[in-house]
């Protein structure tokens, strides 16, 4: 799936709420447009924030809550962890404002409620809020910044009040320098405004635990403890704190289901040279498979020995453990973490990262977790041969929607072994709705799929051997020459960085023109990047590497690593194209090999066909027609094994009608 | 000729002295390797620092200098604006120390002398510095960085004192800050302490200005002062401080020559809404046609009277800018513009860019300077057809060296209409000095070019109507087949940029990796950027815009800008390849246009043959083959013309030779 990232990193303001409520939000993540989205809207009704308001401005000023009153609150959109997807307990601003999108922040003071969104939003946020609300719209040039506006109405010397545990620290040293140089303070509010009037507020999800041993991991959570340590000997750290979701669940080898789409809970850990804390609620660690997996029971050396301790525990442990400081002695964190637990250790001692080691470490997948990988694409790839095979005889009859697609996609793959959920929203989009880049059916757009239109799925599934992301465009009837010269512009950017070579240490952001060029030599682009990490049964979404022309600050790309490939093509109001594979960085074989230095290549683990009815087999090289031919071929091989194997005859038949090689000249 | 560049900007650290002595500095200016630079350093032996370090010492406690006694003095690189290439008088850091390389800082306190430099200059350094001094390498692991070296050696509360003029803003707060959390104080020595124990520094260069009528500007300076303003009036800016010398020399239609091969003069200027003032020493303004030029006995509009100061007395005319600003009024500097000028303006008032907007509208250039670049390049391929054909008669007979050849094409250039001076010093390199990519022949290391070796010629000239910057390598007997293999993927590489279309916006580090997809193919690469802006009859590296996997900070391209394009492959100890034109952004037709968005491409300025000797035809596509006939036919075109019109014969034959079409499968 599609990751918009901001310019120079991993966006810190793509948090997304999953509750039900919410997924009309998230269809409308579409990078570019918003003309499309007046459907959708159309039937929201704004909500009715008056009371809300007036309860909120209350506590502003309630001595139980704030030191001093506060003459403006800030709800931003995220939690605690700087997730992408966010739980509905963390929905607050959505919960205050009405308005649902994945990115805004909200700001009210005594007079004003003002949102700041971007161009994505600028429709639905309008149509989500009531009168008391001022859409300040980013990125047109009249738009004050959050901090000048804020200048611009308060009164002298004012408190900005805000969540130090929502607020990432950069963030506040910035808005804080502005506000202090006109004279007013922000100031953190320990107990969250919203939560004190949001009295139907849903809990914070606390599900069961899953423990994954050795064949899915690889590697022991206490040999990454080991590793870890390392890392922190390298950088002479003492202390390292994990605060973003998917690291904790990989370093432990456990994972969760509190947020919809990834398979992470709520938990922090602090980890010492000799200790090792991990903060995590609810009667979970009473489990006896995650007691024995965490050998909470053994008589263990004592650097190995997890204590568990309240969620809720982490910023008075961390205090403890800042307060404890020798000189010299660091403590490591992400730059993205939290205001309140980046304060708890005093600045000279603080060791911040873009990327932690943790991060960069789960990013290159050793060879079980690999085989995983392999395994449940393997599986999705079978899901998928029944999908399109039962597309192909049901479209024609005109009873399919986009909704029951994706149902369809949903009910297939569930039928596979170790599917736990999806890996996000199905994108299933027809016509006109597959140019909207991040669509999800709801029943205000639902299309019927027809044999006149051009089909676009993006989806994808956990797996507890690995996570899945695929997008196939297809056409059940007879496409325009003008769509299969688009598909086939967007098939040889495909193939461009499928089959690249480059040297060990190369970014992958210099890999993304190559997407591009086929569609530029025509006058044809796409907004948005070309591939975002993949997790391994984990986030579809993950750091540190990418191929996107908006990064710079990407790791260096490793065997090992995973990442997408999905470029595309939109036309506005007609049709959507993209074709995404799931790929490995393995090492390739060079006449020269950069003198030793090595190099690399991408293997894909997606094996799904791409439609062949939709190649104009002119526009390809021989090269790029060998390509097709031979992952044709693979397909064949690896999914027709296990289809075969399933007894998944009519799908299997399919299969091979799909994969007939192409000759060129035909 | 190749320009190396920083992590993510213009480097700001490759002052270059330009005196005799320095030349071996800059011969190894080499991004990449240092074993062969021992030839070149083999006879230097080491300044003799002693009595200088000893005087510097002196003038370090000397209340006449210095406020209080600074415990430590740093000597950058630089000149007061931040130039890539400075004059003699600027080389202080090269006076105190003898390490006259490109890049280095040095840094001297009671007890030590201490040298920070990268690894192009290892080598150079400690041969030409003596046991006084401590050669810093930096980028090795254990090498400190200047503030915590000066940290670990000072005694508490020292301070270290700086040339404000010469340290960039910037940098001075990086410095700063370290130094202060660390009890010591970073302080501007108003007087550089280097200038006054160097007795026989060469005096400030004052050389005669050469003022430049439309047809070679296009624009009056009136009319830039205007389309200035107008910026200004956008940013709501009141002042506009020029501090490059480049941007003096463009916005008032005048060049000069105090720095070699840069046609610049050291000036400043302060613009502001209804005021010019132009800061300039000697008697250059005393010159009619200058006073003519510039209308300095005209009676004016008062806004476009310019006030002609003393160069020395900017410091004390911003401060009193400065003093006089009512608040809301905005100063805008280059952030790269020095700590001493940028302190001049109180803080709440600065306004700070990357780029100035007279760096921005002097890199696309108008029609008539597209024009007068265009007569440039005939004139530079006139004579480098009459270089390469004498040289394919002379080498065989062993007498031409690599400095011969370098004079040669010096004298050839030198034959041509408004000729000023080489745009740098010729890269003229044959066989293994080939390999090192800023080589220029010094007599240590001067070969003579055989029948049997690569020769790669890097060099450019300054003229009247533009500058010129092209690399041609040849081979004068029979290529080796590995030879042409990798001389075709640098081709390959070339043609991929050169041909390359993209939408309107694109950054220019976006194309690089279309230079090295070839070579990559294959398992080679080369480690510097693939293209630099060129200036206008002035510098050959101007920013903002470049091709370059280093840089992200660079501006989009637009048509009239002018940037290298020059892919190269080096193998160590054998031989160099890159080839070079300078390329016009043009407008491209694409069949759908990007939806109206625009698309550009590049045209060849350069028309030079490339050698079809060293072409391996087979590994060429059709397309490729079909851009270097092409090519070929335009250079038959135009500088068959004037190769004719100049009457010279034996060139023309030459060039008719050296460009008969490619045939594929040949």
């Amino acid at each position: 799936m599609v990751f918009c990232v901001s310019r120079d990193k991993w966006h810190p303001d793509v948090g997304n709420c999953t509750d039900r409520a919410s997924h009309l939000a998230k269809k409308t993540m579409a990078c570019q447009q918003g003309a499309l989205l007046k459907v959708a809207v159309r039937k929201m009704s704004p909500k009715i924030t008056t009371e809300l308001l007036k309860q909120l401005r209350q506590v502003m000023k309630n001595p139980r809550y704030v030191q001093e009153p506060v003459q403006a609150y800030i709800v931003p959109s995220g939690d605690a962890h700087q997730s992408e997807y966010i739980a509905p307990c963390d929905c607050r601003r959505a919960f205050i404002s009405g308005f649902d999108g994945s990115a805004g922040t909200a700001i009210v003071t005594e007079q004003h409620a003002a949102m700041w969104t971007d161009g994505r939003y600028f429709l639905q946020a309008a149509h989500q809020m009531d009168s008391n609300w001022t859409l300040m719209k980013m990125g047109l040039k009249d738009t004050p910044t959050q901090e000048d506006w804020l200048v611009s109405v308060l009164p002298e010397g004012s408190k900005v009040g805000v969540d130090p545990f929502i607020i990432p620290a950069d963030q506040w040293k910035r808005m804080s320098k502005v506000l202090r140089s006109a004279g007013h303070d922000l100031v953190p509010v320990k107990e969250n405004l919203i939560d004190t009037i949001w009295t139907d507020c849903p809990q914070r999800p606390c599900k069961p635990l899953i423990t994954l041993d050795l064949s899915y991991t690889g590697v022991s959570w206490r040999d990454k403890i080991v590793a870890l340590r390392s890392k922190m000997a390298e950088r002479k750290v003492m202390w390292f704190v994990v605060t973003a979701l998917d690291e904790v669940a990989w370093l432990f080898n456990l994972r969760g289901s509190d947020v919809e789409y990834n398979p992470v809970f709520f938990a922090y850990a602090v980890i010492g040279m000799n200790t090792i804390r991990l903060f995590i609620d609810g009667d979970r660690m009473t489990d006896p498979a995650v007691r024995e997996h965490l050998q909470l029971d053994s008589t263990l050396e004592p650097e190995f020995k997890i204590q568990v301790m309240p969620y809720g525990s982490i910023l008075s442990e961390l205090q403890a453990v800042g307060a404890g400081l020798s000189p010299k002695e660091k403590v490591w964190l992400s730059d993205k973490a939290s205001y309140a637990l980046t304060e708890a250790i005093p600045k000279a001692y603080r060791y911040l990262t873009p990327y932690t080691p943790i991060c960069i470490a789960k990013a290159v997948k050793n060879a079980a977790e690999t085989e995983g990988m392999r395994r449940a694409h393997i599986k999705d790839a079978v899901a998928l041969c029944e999908l399109f095979n039962w597309l192909e005889k049901e479209v024609p009859k005109g009873t399919v929607t986009e909704i029951v697609a994706a149902d369809k996609a949903e009910e297939f793959r569930s039928q596979q072994k170790d599917f736990v959920e999806l890996s996000f929203a199905t994108i299933s989009s027809t016509g006109p709705n597959g140019a909207i880049i991040h669509y999800k059916p709801v029943p205000e757009t639902n299309r019927t799929l027809s044999v006149n239109e051009i089909y676009l799925l993006d989806s994808g599934a956990q797996y507890k051997d690995g996570t899945t992301d695929v997008t196939r465009t297809m056409h059940f009837g007879t496409p325009s020459a003008y769509e299969k010269e688009c598909f086939t512009y967007v098939l040889k950017g495909h193939i461009a960085v499928s089959a690249a070579i480059f040297p060990n240490g190369t970014k992958g952001h210099l890999l993304d023109s190559f997407a591009r060029s086929a569609l530029w030599d025509c006058g044809l682009d796409y907004l948005h990047g070309t591939g975002h990490g993949v997790g391994s049964f984990l986030n579809v979404h993950e750091g540190p590497c990418g191929i996107s022309y908006k990064t710079f600050a990407d790791e260096p790309l490793e065997a090992g690593m995973i990442v997408s490939d999905e470029p595309g093509y939109y036309e506005d109001g007609s049709f959507g194209i993209r074709i995404e594979n799931v790929v490995l960085v393995i090492p390739a074989e060079t006449k020269y090999n950069f003198k030793n230095r090595g190099s690399l290549t991408f293997e894909p683990l997606t094996l799904v066909p791409i439609q062949t009815k939709m190649i104009d087999v002119n526009l390809l090289t021989e090269k790029e027609c060998n390509w097709v031919n031979e992952y044709h071929q693979k397909c064949r091989e690896v999914v027709g094994a296990e289809l075969e194997r399933q007894g998944r005859h009519e799908a299997l038949r399919w299969l091979l009608r799909e994969t007939e090689p192409l000759a060129r000249g035909q």
